[in-house]
């Protein structure tokens, strides 16, 4: 089976080597974080069978796609609307990426104090060790931070990059820019597909979506119930999943899940012991496979419960509105959503702050941990106000700013473990 | 005299003790750096008056227009139009700061790893040692970058803020979403000042503009000599001073320089020796008092005879076209030049490299030095392409990362010092 996958990615001119070089330590990650977790609901198996097969089964299914005359186009962010690319007939990928391994390659093209994310990403697509990466036909970038806007126009130089301008308020003129925006790529959609988008066809593709969203909404719903049925590592997960799986198959294992953690939260059975601290997240993205903070935080004895992150609520939470009978007020609600999400790159993003404070009590968390990639800058200056809500609120919280090596774990498991015995549990 | 400053910067609630500990080192640096400069233009002499007066009687003047009912307007960026402000009776005054002294302060609200022009603006106002601060009515920000963009939100807490929405690209509906911004701008300072703007009002404003950039132009195009007849650094001086003194009588006095300047020119005098290393600065803004880079190059035997940055060639090259008869023609007019600044917060923003290239030909620069705030990641990220075209087009560049403080001076001097003495001179 392997050796199939060796020709295919030798096909997508994949830098075997070093591929290997990358994916050996998996396994025994993967093992120790993951399968060695007691008493986990069965129906992780599905996800843990995807992981096992990371680079192969699914991105067969992606050159097959192209071989049936489909484009699959990656992506960077939940800003980018699937549902165009999907009623283009397309696949749509979201690559962002959160290993270290690629981060040293990317420093070639990038200053080193750039956020990892986006070292890793750029460094993935020059390492060619990352077969999503190499199977599509182009990239959709965004201008959502400094950082990411200015990498476009490199990663350009190594793949073709559309960039579509977020804008930074919320105003009139912003709403009007950004569905400039959205009918911009949807015309870049029809162009590489030669697909007509239709009403219909969108209709269907935002129906996917939105079913997506609602089975990630029904998963983290289950993480309310104490003791919490589910880790954070395995939501974490799932959510990484949830932007490259197929969407139908994702949404029906999701909703396959959901039906043993409620079976579970009615028996009261749970992963972590009733009572253990429970934890919030919130900050900047945790894309595959960014685990660290997870697995400190639960091998301290508390349990992850939510994670307001682009990696968590705020991948799902927001939905499509689906009354649209055109494609103009299809294409107005798809703008909307983008601008009804709370992300630090907009000004002002009070938004953000009443969502942290309305999670904490939906989920009866007992601290928030801030995460901050290194040198994102949004989120680390949003922070101060962030606090001070929380503070007001008499709410825990403490920042924890890091990357994607290992080199801080033993600092930032004694930080986590002074922050958890300070909780009031 | 200088007892009744100390009166206005009581009246202004400044922080006397600070203050004095603040300016206390300036005579002597001051002096070494500037005054020592044998065969000096002797129209530097009203410029050194400023400096020697730099918190006294142009912020008296300030004062008095405040006193009078006239509004004081602090800014950031050459892309706040100043002249609605002046055409709404108002005084514009950009507050760009490139001290280190007020560095720690700043980083009381703002992240530590965050580009040092921000820390020191922020923290000026919370340290009250600056009076032009304490002076402005309010604060126009922008979104050019992801750290003025949410440090805004912080400084509103310590004085009004409003921002005003740069877009990241140039197309049709950017074009449209500035405009907008300019016109709510409009709206902002006639409330605020009571005055309504006419075309008139704007038009005589623009003049205004216009000729200090002109005067600005003519004194760059004396650098273009060979001797160059003022020295780089009293050049970065003017444009530093150029952000806060009244703009009529600032353009005659650099108009005064520049007719001895082209005296100069004709009989062969100059400041540095002819045929001395010849260097381009370009990159991030060298707010006032940021002198060491120009020092450093200077003191090395080249001299500066360009700065592309935003204390440079992009705060005066790009003029306002007078011809609009109606009040839309000239805000249409205002809002074009913003957007035919090369900044690197657009993307893409190639005809910075053009800009740069033509720059080195114009000024027959020998080699650019690409100057860059620490953590300014637009600049930092947009270097390799600068870098690129540079060397395919066989010039020499060196690219300098760094801060307000003196730590890395000697680090500094011994790379610059190899340059030059790579440079084919």
């Amino acid at each position: 089976m392997s050796n199939d996958w060796r020709q295919m990615w030798k096909d997508l001119g994949m830098d075997l080597e070093k591929h290997d070089e990358f994916l050996a330590p998996v396994p025994e990650v993967y093992g120790k974080l993951f399968m060695a977790q007691e008493n986990r609901p069965k129906g992780m198996g599905y996800f843990d069978f995807v992981v096992g097969d990371i680079h192969g089964i699914r991105v067969k299914e992606l050159v097959d796609h192209k071989a049936n005359g489909g484009k699959v186009v990656a992506s960077f962010c939940v800003f980018v609307p699937d549902e165009i690319i999907t009623a283009a007939g397309g696949v749509s990928i979201g690559l962002c990426a959160g290993a270290q391994f690629p981060v040293p390659t990317g420093e070639q093209v990038l200053p080193r104090n750039l956020c990892p994310l986006i070292k890793a990403s750029v460094g993935f697509k020059l390492d060619r060790i990352c077969p999503y990466f190499q199977v599509a036909d182009f990239v959709v970038g965004e201008t959502t931070c400094d950082g990411k806007k200015k990498a476009w126009e490199i990663l350009d130089e190594f793949i073709p990059t559309h960039v579509m301008e977020l804008p930074q308020r919320r105003a009139e003129a912003d709403k009007a820019l950004w569905i400039e925006e959205i009918r911009r790529f949807k015309e870049k959609m029809e162009k590489e597909s030669g697909v007509a988008i239709t009403a219909e066809k969108l209709a269907a593709s935002i129906k996917i979506a939105n079913e997506k969203r609602a089975a990630l909404q029904r998963l983290y719903n289950c993480r309310k119930a104490d003791p919490a049925p589910i880790s954070g590592k395995d939501v974490l997960l799932i959510s990484e999943l949830a932007f490259f799986d197929d969407p139908k198959r994702f949404t029906q294992q999701v909703n396959a899940l959901c039906d043993e953690l409620e079976t579970r939260i009615v028996r009261g059975e749970g992963i972590a012991e009733k009572g253990a601290p429970r934890i919030l997240i919130t900050g900047s993205p945790m894309p595959i496979p960014s685990w660290k903070l997870h697995a400190i935080i639960e091998g301290s004895g508390a349990v992850v419960v939510c994670e307001e992150t682009c990696t968590g609520t705020r991948y799902f939470e927001t939905t499509i509105r689906e009354d649209g009978a055109t494609l103009d007020e299809q294409l107005a609600a798809i703008s909307e959503r983008a601008l009804n999400i709370n992300c630090a790159c907009y000004t002002p993003n009070n938004g953000r702050i009443e969502d942290i404070l309305r999670l904490v009590k939906e989920y009866n968390a007992d601290g928030v941990v801030y995460y901050n990639l290194a040198f994102c800058q949004p989120y680390s200056i949003e922070y101060r106000k962030v606090e001070k809500a929380l503070q007001e609120a008499g709410i825990p919280v403490i920042k924890i700013e890091s990357d994607f090596s290992e080199e801080d774990t033993g600092q930032l498991q004694t930080r986590i473990e002074a922050f958890l015995e300070m909780l009031d549990k």
